[in-house]
């Protein structure tokens, strides 16, 4: 299979690595890399290890659309910098591989969390693959576990906790530190969305909690709609009673079922230490899944990292191939 | 598909009664059901629902050949009590169902933790499919999870937190119970081997240990080879002293890769209340997987019940159709 990859941060980088360590068992080609400001290379007969490895990029096409007619690819792999509120640059990119009848594969919430049932749709029609799991918890099984070993089983609800800023300016106020001293720990760990208000104001949860309630619950939202407290109320002084009560606190998004449809909201819990909930130290999460015929269960992830992001592209790949 | 279920007891029952809720969308016919206190029960058009309800058996069948040989079934279904020490005699209702090259699918551990290396050869020669889901953490995803979603990654090693019953004695003794009022709650709960000796004794969890391991990382391994140590030198004193330091103790299995093969053991280790192997309250349980690409990320199932034995059959059984 042919890969044209749009964008070419970190996460690419470690998803080209992988794929070059795996490539004898999984037979994958780069034929183009695309990005806004370093440039284009395109050779549908595969890109020479040099430009993958340097990224030495040659002049930026003029727009997706030529760069995917130029890289002659059976998927695209979208890895652009998100506008969270919109899902866009991401979800036209994704529409114009559809329209070439490119399977997709993209790290990105953003459209999964806006116009999950659309493209799901769009995708359908074209009769190609749309697949995102590192898109919530990086590579962790979450989206091909449904896809792939949960048959007759029906989400009736989720609870996660989904944000890794949020509880390392959590755990910086435990230590004595200041919010802002935690924020800007998080900002050194690479691990915001940009300078990090978007986190701790409770909006990646909110996209992560409508992507999950799109495509486990077809909830048809987007994270406007998710009811999002963020945890900017709280303060060094209250944590620290709280600890000395062995509570902590953590961002936890909860999607439910209900008569009317679905209702979801993302709130800053108190939550015993003992809790399964807050035993999630660092950039670690958590999903519980709450179904009908298996009760509750669910996927953790131990400090994930950003080829653990990449795994999930690299799975999804796979999974395309069949 | 037709089922012929060896052994009928509450996990037999919850899957009927799965597979009648399921029945239109997931079509399996259950031809025969054979145990050995109640009797045999065979139709090779399929059994009535009366029969299959009240377990109204008729005369014991001479042997679980004959039963397999009149049921005519496509799978045999391997639900019978346990000899732990042996994996018997579910090992030999297994070879008797690839010798009859019928897929077989199994609830029990003792044959995935005594012979998994030689009944996965035996099924492949048979061209037949052999699973056990619920064998270790019940329908949670653990076995299907790396059959169908994680290609290329190897596991390095696992951290387990699989048996429930010393974990209710730990939970009694730290309310201020004894040892023995855990054991006889665990007793009353249902969810000891035995008399729950085994158990406490870190038997049960060397057996999912050897199981995990055998399937895992082709360790060829059994139960006797795990070097396990269980709770009962726990003592109520010991465990109010670690509560008040914010510890507790959990029974767990470990397993990783070395130079010379796979490292097995079970012990009592002392945990902070905060730890993710420790917020596994009542029969909840959790398997860390350490990758190489993937990192550590895991699967948690909160108080399973027999529903949820009988949802990791089912699941088997989907996963054989195809």
């Amino acid at each position: 299979m042919k890969l044209a990859i749009i964008g070419y941060g970190n996460v690419g980088r470690a998803l080209a690595k992988m794929l070059r360590e795996k490539r004898k068992e999984f037979p994958f080609t780069i034929t183009g890399i695309h990005t806004a400001r370093h440039g284009t290379a395109v050779d549908p007969g595969g890109l020479p290890a040099k430009v993958i490895d340097a990224a030495e990029l040659g002049p930026r096409a003029e727009s997706v659309e030529e760069f995917l007619d130029a890289a002659g690819a059976d998927v695209a792999v979208e890895l652009t910098t998100l506008n969270p509120s919109t899902g866009e640059p991401a979800i036209s990119h994704i529409r114009a591989a559809f329209a070439r009848r490119m399977h997709v594969v993209t790290a990105n919430k953003g459209p999964v969390a806006h116009a999950y049932a659309d493209l799901r749709d769009e995708a359908a029609c074209a009769g190609v693959g749309f697949r995102f799991e590192s898109s919530v918890m990086d590579g962790a099984p979450v989206f091909n576990l449904w896809r792939h070993t949960m048959p007759g089983v029906k989400v009736q609800g989720f609870t996660g906790v989904l944000n890794s800023t949020s509880k390392v300016v959590i755990e910086t106020m435990e230590r004595g530190g200041s919010f802002e001293d935690g924020l800007a720990e998080a900002r050194r760990m690479g691990i915001t969305e940009g300078d990090g208000a978007y986190d701790v104001e409770g909006w990646d949860a909110a996209a992560k909690t409508a992507a999950l309630a799109n495509v486990l619950m077809d909830a048809r939202t987007t994270p406007q709609q998710v009811s999002a407290k963020g945890i900017t109320r709280l303060t060094p002084e209250r944590m620290a009673e709280m600890r000395t009560q062995g509570k902590t606190v953590r961002l936890v998004s909860r999607g439910r079922r209900t008569a009317s449809g679905v209702s979801l909201r993302v709130r800053a819990e108190v939550l015993d230490r003992g809790d399964l909930l807050a035993a999630t130290p660092g950039t670690s999460n958590l999903i519980l899944f709450h179904t009908d015929l298996m009760g509750t269960f669910g996927t953790v992830s131990i400090e994930p990292g950003v080829e653990q992001t990449a795994y999930g592209v690299f799975s999804d790949l796979v999974s395309l191939r069949g």
